[in-house]
């Protein structure tokens, strides 16, 4: 037996082994991107769930069609309206990290190149690798991904596929596309004629009340697939996300759906579904807000408190994450393994990296599921091994 | 823009064409393989939905592992004990679907051979397709495969990477492998060192109240992959299935499913885990099996009654399906065609042949999902139409 070429060297995300082993309660956890438990809608969930199945139950128990339940989907449709043109189509897909895969899956040839920030979201890096996809990183700048290095790899990469971005609240870095870039990305991908995927999860949770205009819209020839996702703003054990993007494109990736779980589970749809029509879902993404808005001012006391001055961080406008970047030359694998031992837990950056077995001086800390007094407790037991270690 | 090679002549299901256009309730569907709706566990399900977001939210609502809910996998492996060895391991996956997807992809390159019955499940047959296999389709007897034409094709085919077979109630056949010719699989797997991937979605649903052991149960050194499915038994529009396996096979699953849909949705797999840990799935099955049997016995009776004497079937001992075959010539694809426009739906036999664009004079007709009065109704129509034909 012989695996497939595209998948023998294929490794498990790192973040989801640190995340086995931090079930235990009394680890503080910077590992994950998990949500605030005490903001997921249970209530509003068991009263959406009695109605489904004691009045509609063979709605969501039955088989359904590929692209998503119909009600649900015009409800997303609303929602991102802006996002939208005439020639566009928007599936349901089982969280966002599916329509990554299937993306990959209907563009990717082995050895096709895919370009991304560096560092970038593992999930999405992995989905492309599991495809055979080599990967370019793009450096990022304090305003997203440094554009002139962009289009030298454009010019002399052959067969780049896709160019991947977190544009808002990125992950692993915290930072924020500028308007004058996600502009540029979209002339850029019509010039090379490559497709861009706009992955856009945390896009909501702005600490500002500042939003900003999708790269998606500036896009007015089917460049751009747009990826949501309910997972950070309602809850991510459902699965449910949608991506839109023209319609021969998601029509391909419906048919690979089908192929690879039919359709999203229905009963979740349902609740988000069920949820949108009869609850405030801004008034709730209000909530998100200012709960990682206190999280993460909380986590930015601490480490001017605690972090020793040579760490640098960026100060996220959004999101979930903050980056740190330690003296170069610091192994930060070495600082994981540490402070994992002190019951600390969060994700070394060379994860993050399109060459992982590279050294890495950076560190990704998550601020949105653990409380105040957790994240003031690790970040003080984290500042404590930087001293020693760069001691 | 260009897709990937593998994927760029995909197709999707003619089924669930067939179906979307069948959502009209005046119609009167064979075509797809959907159980019957009143036997949804809806009010267990209510009330597993009501202790789970008032009592425990976060176990269903947090992100979770990739290998599915510990106490999930623990209740499966209590009721597949018998297949399961000491070198395995057993995950939970979105629908049996994605079970067969996912290990497409882990082994097989463009240009593999898959082994199949033929003619066989679509779903499985287009997620092979996706990743750019050939597919050799082998004839079946009553008592299923044919082994010698099976070892000839593995004798003269290189880069055979996988028998996929559905021993037991076949989808599309309705036939069951015989005991001899599960065994001889097993023989012939181990000889030419090929993977077996056994899909059993359908074998609880016996009418006589016969099992049979599962090829799994045979295999020695972990040449079988079994995939199981609660969508037959509880409800598919929950996509929660099952696979069990190898252990290094199914770990580089687990890797691909990571970077598929990162787990299973937690609020499904938590509404069959309190059913299997509150209710009696015994029992249940056992109103599952009365009901398809009476509705397939009003199917036979009614075919002996409308069909005109040429028309051959498939007497099934368990299952969903009943396999038709007309007089060699009669293209099923003009049958299907004729009947949908008197708002009787099936699908033709080309469907489910490796090579589609062939004649095919067989039909599939499905017993689950409709009421005796609209079976005996629709078989009236559909006897009526093949009288034309004929003449």
């Amino acid at each position: 037996m012989e695996f497939s070429n595209k998948v023998k060297d294929l490794k498990g995300s790192a973040i989801r082994e640190i995340l086995k082993a931090s079930a235990d309660p009394s680890v503080i956890s910077f590992a994950g991107g998990n949500p605030a438990p005490e903001l997921f809608p249970a209530r509003e969930f068991a009263k959406i769930s009695e109605n489904m199945f004691l009045n509609n139950p063979a709605e969501s128990l039955q088989y359904s069609i590929t692209e998503g339940l119909p009600r649900l989907i015009n409800k997303v449709c609303e929602l991102t309206a802006d996002n939208i043109r005439d020639y566009d189509k928007t599936i349901i897909v089982s969280g966002s990290q599916q329509g990554i895969e299937l993306t990959a899956k209907v563009l990717i040839n082995e050895g096709d190149t895919v370009i991304c920030e560096e560092p970038s979201f593992i999930g999405a890096l992995n989905a492309f690798r599991s495809y055979g996809a080599k990967l370019a990183g793009i450096s990022m700048d304090d305003d997203g991904m440094n554009m002139e290095e962009l289009e030298e790899v454009l010019k002399k990469t052959p067969h780049v596929k896709l160019i991947y971005t977190i544009p808002t609240f990125q992950n692993p870095s915290g930072k924020t596309m500028s308007l004058e870039k996600r502009i540029k990305l979209v002339e850029l991908a019509k010039k090379y004629d490559v497709l861009i995927y706009e992955d856009n999860p945390y896009g909501e949770i702005s600490f500002t009340g500042e939003t900003y205009p999708t790269i998606k819209s500036f896009d007015d020839r089917g460049m751009v697939i747009y990826g949501g996702s309910f997972s950070k703003i309602l809850a991510p054990g459902i699965r449910v996300g949608f991506l839109t993007g023209r319609e021969d494109i998601v029509s391909k990736i419906v048919i690979c759906k089908q192929a690879s779980d039919v359709h999203t589970n229905v009963v979740c749809q349902n609740l988000v579904c069920g949820y949108l029509e009869s609850f405030d879902l801004s008034n709730h993404i209000k909530k998100v807000r200012k709960l990682y808005k206190e999280r993460c001012e909380t986590m930015l006391e601490a480490m001017a408190k605690y972090f020793p001055e040579c760490v640098t961080y960026t100060v996220p406008k959004g999101g979930l994450f903050i980056w740190c970047t330690v003296n170069g030359g610091t192994d930060t694998q070495v600082l994981a393994k540490k402070c994992s031992e002190k019951k600390v837990v969060f994700v070394p950056g060379s994860t993050f990296m399109t060459d992982q077995s590279k050294l890495c001086s950076s560190f990704r800390l998550n601020f949105s599921s653990m409380p105040p007094q957790k994240i003031e407790k690790g970040i003080k037991v984290l500042g404590e091994a930087l001293a020693e270690i760069l001691n």
